[in-house]
């Protein structure tokens, strides 16, 4: 029998007046109301409050109207960090369209494919990027619309630092004529009211393309109440962490994942729910980010391990610190020695995991009267771990047989997950999303281990991992015990084949510029300390280390390791 | 044309297959892998981990089942705040059931009234409401199980204040022939493994009665996603305030609105699954809050005005202070002597707003750094006023043509809101729903301007209720006991300002001409006589009565009860 509750039919009726879809317009209605005077910057060429902000959103569904685009469409940015952005974020899928984040950072080849893949039916384009566009042009493209963005309307006169200027300023590119119009000046002619309608919350609202590191790009795509939801509790496991280490509502929030890049982890939507005052930088050039974290007191961002670094060079450079700005950190595993340089240059970093197709956030690192007590050995070591599951998030590690192992600590295998924010499949591509999703959870082909306080740490990428004399040897712990060699700026390991063992490992060094005639058997010491200490398994010790001037890396900063294993088999390391 | 992604067949299926509602259970999900040492404790009386929590869950489940119980069967519970309650907040929703959360504080006659309303089939019974109980049973019940809950069984000699033991401790009340068995031995003679299904998120977990200001308690409910939105966005609501006033991962909570009031505004849903130390302290008793808040170190609470008088005065007995305790305070509006008393005693209050009807929590104070400047004046006046409107709340105050005023802080009106945790209607009482979302939008009844920077203040209620320590007094029932004296010719009862109560409730009584030498203690006799019979609530019973020669009334006859209580305020009665 099922109780009288569930059969009211009066409560059926009003479930469809009065339910409230979780759809990305209610993430503005708290600052609607309680954030009208707050600001958004885009670097220090424009500075707005909320209540513009808005209008501007509602002049850009006009604009997106206008031009005949409707639910369902998908709309296209290639454009740097912008209020433009920003802009796109909300009055796209709001509108009911598709938001696609192009990677301008992949190789013009790939951002043609991942545009041609989805289609879409419009472009916000920056004029930095017009040639990539004027070649799509020859290949008889989905994109009817295309609307023009440039920063030369922006005073530049109020802008402090004379060498960023010149940075951030492209070449004048003249807009051609194959265009809509310009974005500001669309914007201005159109109307600023707009009513945004409900909808179906299962709507997809944005679309972006892995890297990948095989292969063509894949895509992922996101609903509406995952993005509403990923958002939510991204924030809130930020927010929860000990006095000076959690997000505030008196952050100043700047972006340093590319909104192009997992939607910048959701954090413009955050951000923009809770009411901070935000500064999109544009372009990422280290000088730009350090300039504008000083002069905005920028306090909360985002980034990957690489960006750590180039901020903690150009801070150095500067001889100054940063007044403990609260960095989430991920992407890649952070290593030791870059986690002690970062705090000693005052920045509070908060470790994390995600990934393209989880929207990205599944753990954030937490911070208590437990880790306020820990000492430095001991806290270095549980930062540069990957916190633990946000709100919501199952995990499990599983063998290869797909059952699950115990979370001790020491038990080691894939991370699985299930969680509300998890692309449902790649665009066009079942094969490749059933495999994801096998046996009903999500495969992240991460090899890690949880402790039993719920930390986990990502031991190594599946297709990364090194197998030695049939065991595994974790290239992050060998890349940490390296790491701390003076001379070492940059340090990846990777499997080479090896005649006895199947594979061994072997290093990949970038020195820094005062150490250029260190040899490799200094590093390998730490290797063979490591060892003896109990600390690292014999096999553990990469068989030779090859210099490099620069580390391969993806277009999202990571390290590229299938270039590297190439650039081995092919000798031309 | 839709765009193909919205037509992608596999992720339709996808959406099946690997969809996550937003059930209660996944409310879980980060505390299962991350606080499983982290404890709950019951008083003083038991404490234990979260992984024995899981088990005990799991147990109570099986309780449930074994005794036939299924989806959608109704299960209340009559108890004060205990570990059992929290167990019963996530066993009985995750089994399926309806949470009826008895309010125990309402006259006896009600409480049979929300039971017989409801029809719940089981009730875990509190032994100190065996009388209730008893009555009950002579009415055709619809419960068919009673599991019986005391306190006997626990070790009392592990709790250290003698006189506060002798005050939690009810007389001893031997288990009736009547109950299936006892909480802690069915429990221990359960299975501790339980398989608890996924199903539709808009399945109703809780439902429980308003204490209503006219007729009989109005029955609301609340859906699983409802629960999970409203504990997402209260919770982030409060971490994101600014250093020593928001909430933290370390934080040890304790509730201090009763588990029976809107879910303990959902705060033991929030604190289980951040994952929170968690303290229930039985009966409130103001002795015992302040001990265990003293002995367990207790940093995050919730209450209403009445509760933290009750404090400071214990507090101040004492000749101690509170440590920063962080209190969110909702219920009734806050005066400045209350606040400032508050702060001077070291607690950190965070005003907010919410109703029966909304889950609770739909406003609270924000804390940053424009706050952290205010002096002492503008602080007290601006942490009296109700918050800004957490995430995902939309606001508008409403003029009597259902016009929306501006947020200018001047213009009054009604205050309506929409919010993803609404109740939407009232059970089997659709007409009464039909009125409460009138326009689509959920009246709260209260009169309430907005300032520009998003502040709500609450200046009064649309009809006449009176609130007396966090309760309202229906004052047509207090008038209707009134009336049946012999010497009344005519009564109105309106809330007059009570230092410890907030409000309590003065009648304006018109004799009949031949009674004129009645006093008013004869008149009230008629109160207390209906407090011994469990129609009126002791706070229903008037603090005094003021005769008058004529009742002011209306142009159209109506009591004119704005203009009493400006009679009562400026003394002229």
């Amino acid at each position: 029998m099922t109780s009288i509750l569930n059969q009211h039919e009066d409560y059926q009726q009003a479930q469809e007046a009065y339910g409230f879809p979780l759809i990305i317009k209610q993430l503005l209605n708290r600052a609607k109301i309680a954030s009208t005077d707050q600001t958004i910057s885009y670097a220090n060429k424009v500075t707005y409050t909320y209540a513009e902000f808005f209008k501007r959103v509602n002049r850009l569904a006009n604009v997106l109207k206008n031009m005949g685009l409707q639910a369902g469409d998908v709309v296209a940015v290639m454009d740097w960090d912008s209020h433009r952005y920003l802009e796109a974020y909300f009055a796209v899928p709001m509108s009911g369209m598709i938001l696609q984040t192009v990677n301008v950072r992949l190789a013009e080849d790939k951002v043609l494919y991942t545009i041609n893949h989805a289609k879409p039916k419009a472009l916000l384009l920056n004029a930095e990027f017009e040639p990539m566009a004027k070649n799509y042009r020859h290949e008889a493209p989905s994109i009817e619309k295309i609307v023009w963005l440039d920063d030369t309307g922006f005073d530049d006169a109020k802008y402090a630092g004379d060498d960023i200027k010149n940075d951030t300023k492209t070449e004048q590119v003249s807009m051609p004529d194959y265009v809509e119009g310009e974005y500001e000046a669309m914007l201005a002619a159109a109307s600023d009211a707009f009513d945004f309608p409900d909808f179906d919350e299962n709507t997809i609202a944005t679309t972006f393309y892995t890297s990948g590191t095989t292969g063509d790009p894949k895509g992922v795509f996101f609903t509406h109440r995952q993005i509403v939801l990923q958002t939510l509790a991204s924030t809130l496991a930020s927010a929860l962490n000990a006095e000076g280490q959690g997000a505030r509502y008196n952050d100043v929030y700047m972006p340093m994942t590319p909104l192009f890049h997992v939607h910048a982890w959701c954090w413009p939507y955050g951000a923009t729910m809770i009411g901070l005052k935000q500064v999109y930088p544009g372009r990422y050039l280290a000088p730009t980010l350090v300039d504008l974290i000083e002069q905005h007191k920028v306090t909360l961002s985002h980034g990957v391990p690489a960006i750590l670094q180039m901020l903690l060079k150009e801070m150095a450079a500067r001889g100054r610190k940063f007044e403990g700005l609260k960095l989430l950190l991920g992407g890649s595993k952070l290593n030791e020695g870059l986690a002690k340089a970062a705090i000693e240059s005052g920045i509070e970093f908060m470790s994390g995991f995600g990934m393209s197709e989880s929207c990205p956030v599944l753990s954030r690192a937490v911070f208590d009267d437990k880790t306020d007590s820990m000492e430095m050995k001991e806290q270095l070591n549980y930062r540069c771990l990957s916190g633990s599951p946000i709100m919501l998030v199952s995990m499990e590690i599983w063998d290869e047989n797909g059952k699950a192992l115990p979370m001790d600590g020491e038990s080691t295998g894939e991370l699985v997950i299930r969680a509300p924010w998890l692309t449902q499949s790649y665009f066009k591509n079942p094969d490749a999303g059933n495999e994801l999703w096998r046996g009903g959870w999500m495969h992240t082909q991460d090899i890690a281990c949880i402790t039993s306080d719920g930390t986990l740490s990502i031991t190594d990428r599946l297709k990364d991992v090194i197998k030695s004399g049939g065991e595994w040897v974790s290239s992050l712990e060998v890349e940490t015990i390296l790491s701390f060699h003076p001379s070492v700026a940059d340090v990846a390991v990777i499997g080479v084949p090896h005649e006895r063992w199947g594979e061994c490992p072997l290093a990949l060094v970038v020195l820094k510029p005062e150490y250029t005639d260190t040899k490799a058997d200094d590093i390998l010491a730490l290797g063979h300390q490591a060892v003896e200490k109990g600390h690292l398994p014999k096999y553990g010790v990469p068989s030779e280390i090859k210099f490099l001037a620069e580390m391969p890396r993806t277009s999202v900063g990571k390290l590229d390791k299938k270039r590297m294993r190439i650039m081995c088999a092919e000798k031309l390391i």
